[in-house]
């Protein structure tokens, strides 16, 4: 499916309305006079037709076509093709969400596909439109900015992540609630695919920022620096929640055996002041013959007594040495 | 035991039946004019043969013909030795295969040779033998061929693996199954071999794209590039399949920790269910004379009752606080 | 906010009083012939005055009206935009406190911008203002003496974590006090924040020593190697203190096992010294016809010696196995 | 003591008697024209001959006398001093034990030097005897016969420990036999001591085979780089062996937890079982003066019943929930 | 505090007595021709005097000041800067001490600075005068003397720790000893901080033996090399030591477990030992009319005789499965 496709010359958007991919690949000249061609889940045949109007290398095609890639930054000599992960935290099920965007770049165009959900590239294009300046340098200004709008996205994913984590934390200190290992161990399975999701972008952006690509204008390449540097941030932090989370899990263990400690203490507290009025009661039932006790008006009452007194000093015992 | 052996040129296969090793050798000669000659499980004196015949260095013929190399890329400056560790996901019993692929390249021929199951090297051929505009590339082409073979052939591995750490979290998280222990370490155990599989290729896959080999023509080094690829995401996968295993077993040992604490809960309510019922019946077996409500006429069915109240008592208490 | 605002000129301060940023930035000249002027918590429209005035640019701007960015140095040709964390460890609280300080380097300017609480330079202006030395060599003077003053406040967070530390320890190797699990974690979670401050600038502080930099005299990049040692130096540190933290919580977790067993173990003795009594108490309690010992006078008193004894003797022999 | 010392020239070994050291030194020349003496365990007093005879350096005899060096190779100008490490598998205590051998190898002559058990090179002089193309190589062939003997020697090593950890696993999933703990951890030190045997090698063979001892023939370097592969192949599989090793002791700890779940669960059910009865037989040692059940004919063989009916059904409802 | 002071030339040294520091400045002269200077926790005003004397740089003399630096080597063109941490194991307390060592060296001169207990450098100036070869080449040489004499030191250290980790060994798999978590968690916070003392050494020791100083002949840097293989030596062993210690902690946290495995087993076989009897006793104690074996004149002893048996044949049971 084709979301958009336009003409850009000396800054600006030629047309308002969608050019097919054949009028756009009429197009596609130079530098500064470009096409950016926006698709998104498309048919094999659709594909196919852009491969040629554009002349797109095979490995890169067969690549758009199947989701699932990891993320990279690959040059063809005349053009690159570029695979990001796209990710979004669903508020709702409090779960991430990736996705994936494709990038064809070359001399005149820009082709990017969406896979799944998240990744709306319509932001980025508009953000791009109001920039005269940015327009002016040619495709790299769009790969700019579909890269700034994926990384930018990554942040409130990050935060969701570490939100989770915090709750989590509250969870594992509560002594009222359960011990949240499911949950530890689910938001460690999401991080480390978010760190698969940014880690291999990190070194091809360093390249970009360091000026690998002479292609790229000067004046571009801090906007990419700009969009490392946030890449950087996510990474760093996304490091730092995995290392939080197997903290959390051994905390978890060492407080799981901790309430099991006093768990035992209770019941064994409560057992030896049941234990031991039993065992007065099992004295008195003796049969011996002599048992003045027995015979004793107030031996009954004495005897209960005797009991509810063994139970009280047993309770304030355990409560002092805090096993009750 | 020879499989296959056939004669390139022009980027055509030239007869359909297959040679001998020495007519082989006879026709080896440039870069796209080769012979291809696959066998399997070789005996000594066929090794030996084929290395007077081809001309190939004593160390690379004496690693072949021991499996259990680790996998490498050997340059002999007129030729190449390649071994690859393949690795079949076998569904029934749930287990991954490996298997070696020894490969020797020199100008004019390509040897395979095939150790143990797996790594069926015949739709690699076929798919080569279809592209014609490869096979003009020489033995380099072969080599691509087989590698994308083995390489493609990492993914469902992985993919199987991924099932099987996901059955492993169901069990896990599931009170009502056994704590999985022992499949979790067979699992990691599995992922350690294939990490040792898939890891030392990167190297040599990093070395072939980035252009260390003169004799591999620029158009296809990009082919290698993409099995880099493929490879690198495998192994990404096994690095996060690594990690989640451990946590999964950390997890596991918390949830067994937190069930044992369930048990132990579980198991002292009923102890005080029925400890206390023992208690009054032992007050009641007491031999005191003057006990009055041992003369009641409604004495035992009210003793009855209040044990019952007491259990009954005791069960609502240990329901509300969630320890039955 | 404008915290101060000066000229310096010839290794002096120009006024004493604060000057206005148009007056600054129409001053702002040559190398050693700069402006200082610090802000605090500026509004945006007093960042965007700045901006015009200095030419400061747009991205490094951006960045500097947000907080919570990662540490940085970058290099804008003309000019260099640094991040920095400052942090404070607030002895009541026994928590680490973490601000801002972004500065903006230029020929013949040095702005720095202070976020949240934390990071007074006060104390750096007027050291650098006390030696004419260094400050007749320019705006990197300044921006050493505020990564001096930043990188030198990490050494008393440093020692107060290492002091909460080793409380921790006393906590969990002394048996009377409750396991500090909920406190190891929260100590990990700032070690980990710590460290994500201070890592990221080791790698530009590295540059600047090593001469990255031409702009920077030779002499003041032994200061800058200073800075960067005692960086190092708390880096190092922080890093000791993570991995004694995790073993910390191990060792926890062990002693809260050895504990149970120690409860257990005593919980057993106790029940034993209860249930042998009991058990003699039961026999004599059986309604045989025939039991001598209950027609003997001295059955009764007989019989409560013999739980005495037993119970004296079981109490012993816990006694020497430790148990009790 | 001295093991053998001959001279080599054109290939061949010059005499089949033990040449004195003496001897050797007036015959030491150059390249293909060399000896080779080899020591066990000297005495101070024939190093510092030997130093003498062939002008060692000071250092590197220093270290020859003093066993417990790390493996290294330390060039000194017209000389080399290699340090190895030799390892062999003790099959009947199941046990690693290390020695050393020190390589002194400089213009027309090699030195070996044994300390401790293990290590024989008998087989490498001849092997390397029965090489004349190497022979004729000089010094570094024989050189390369010692590190290719003493790295040969780590595989049987390496598959010794293999073999120990898979007995290990069986202990550990093997419910009736004992925690294996104190093995597990052996095994673990065996492994790291031997991790230090074998990992300080890979970097001075890496720069053997790199060619970066121009004294050693084109040749001789791929034999080098067998020796090399070698190396790393035991460094992975050690490697290998120490995450499955700290694996194995997590799931043992897991499995231990979970037995003693087992355990306590048995015991309750047990508890109960036992528990129920007596409470019955409580009630009816009351002595309620109207308990209609004491009068009944049939009270006693009813009230047995059940008991006998309790138990039952205890026993039966434990069995199914899997207690016992 | 001065301890020594003399000057050398020609390999030897000038005077006996120990010259007063204006003496020594007005002797230092070149490279053959150096005066050492030895001092012990010197005053501030004593650091003045010898920082104008010989012209120290002020960073330098500000960190020789104030100890607790990290090691370092620091080149200020026309001198160096070092800083060593020295080592001593004390046997008595079974702890490591550590004290710090400052170093200047430049033409003519070397100045040492001792800070705490240990590390002595009188031996390291005697072994120096008595060797005439090295005293020639200069102050380098007496810098090697003191990394020699600090680094040798470091040996008995990582022996001490090991005699002691393998005590803690013998502890955590003797029975019948108590866990000793707290002297691992000690070991392991030691062995952290003496691989800070140690790990920061390797670069500038690798930057000595590299030749990065063209000053140092090339005579010494293998002396240089040497000390950095003994600091590379017992970074390893440290290094290994910190992986066995966490071990160490995992396999006690197993052992822990298992025997409290144990002792559950223990006592609940014990319970079960004591019940059956015990429930015997309560059916003899019920009040039926009917009860045949209570007017057994054999009654009793045949009741005691069941319980008897009952308890040998539990005790026998338990025996057989190894509870007991």
């Amino acid at each position: 499916m084709i979301v958009d496709c336009a003409h850009y010359k000396d800054g600006r958007r030629q047309h308002e309305e969608r050019l097919s991919p054949e009028q756009a690949a009429g197009l596609a000249r130079g530098d500064g006079d470009f096409v950016w061609l926006g698709m998104r889940d498309p048919a094999p045949e659709e594909l196919r037709r852009v491969r040629e109007l554009f002349g797109l290398h095979e490995l890169a095609v067969e690549d758009a076509g199947r989701p699932h890639q990891r993320p990279k930054l690959e040059d063809y000599d005349d053009s690159y093709f570029i695979v990001l992960k796209t990710a979004h935290y669903d508020e709702a099920r409090e779960r991430v969400e990736f996705g994936e965007i494709h990038v064809f770049a070359g001399s005149g165009y820009v082709i990017t596909i969406r896979h799944g959900t998240g990744g709306d590239l319509a932001p980025a294009r508009q953000r791009l439109e109001a920039r005269t300046d940015l327009l002016r340098m040619g495709p790299a200004a769009a790969v700019w900015a579909v890269l700034d709008k994926v990384v930018d996205d990554y942040a409130p994913v990050a935060d969701g992540i570490e939100d989770d984590i915090e709750e989590v934390e509250q969870d594992v200190f509560d002594d009222d609630r359960p011990a949240p290992t499911q949950r530890i161990y689910g938001l460690k399975r999401e991080v480390i695919e978010f760190h698969r999701a940014v880690w291999p972008l990190l070194s091809p952006l360093d390249a970009l920022e360091r000026g690998a690509f002479p292609q790229i204008p000067e004046d571009l390449r801090r906007f990419f620096r700009d969009v490392g540097d946030h890449a950087r941030r996510v990474n760093e932090q996304v490091a730092s929640q995995r290392e939080l989370l197997t903290s959390v899990l051994e905390a978890n263990l060492a407080l799981v055996s901790v309430s099991q400690n006093e768990v035992v203490k209770k019941i064994s507290a409560w057992a030896a002041v049941i234990a031991v009025p039993t065992f007065i009661a099992s004295v008195y039932g003796m049969n011996f013959r002599d048992m003045p006790e027995l015979n004793w008006p107030a031996g009954y009452p004495l005897a209960l007594g005797l009991m509810a007194l063994c139970v009280f000093g047993l309770f304030s015992f355990f409560r002092r040495i805090q096993w009750l």
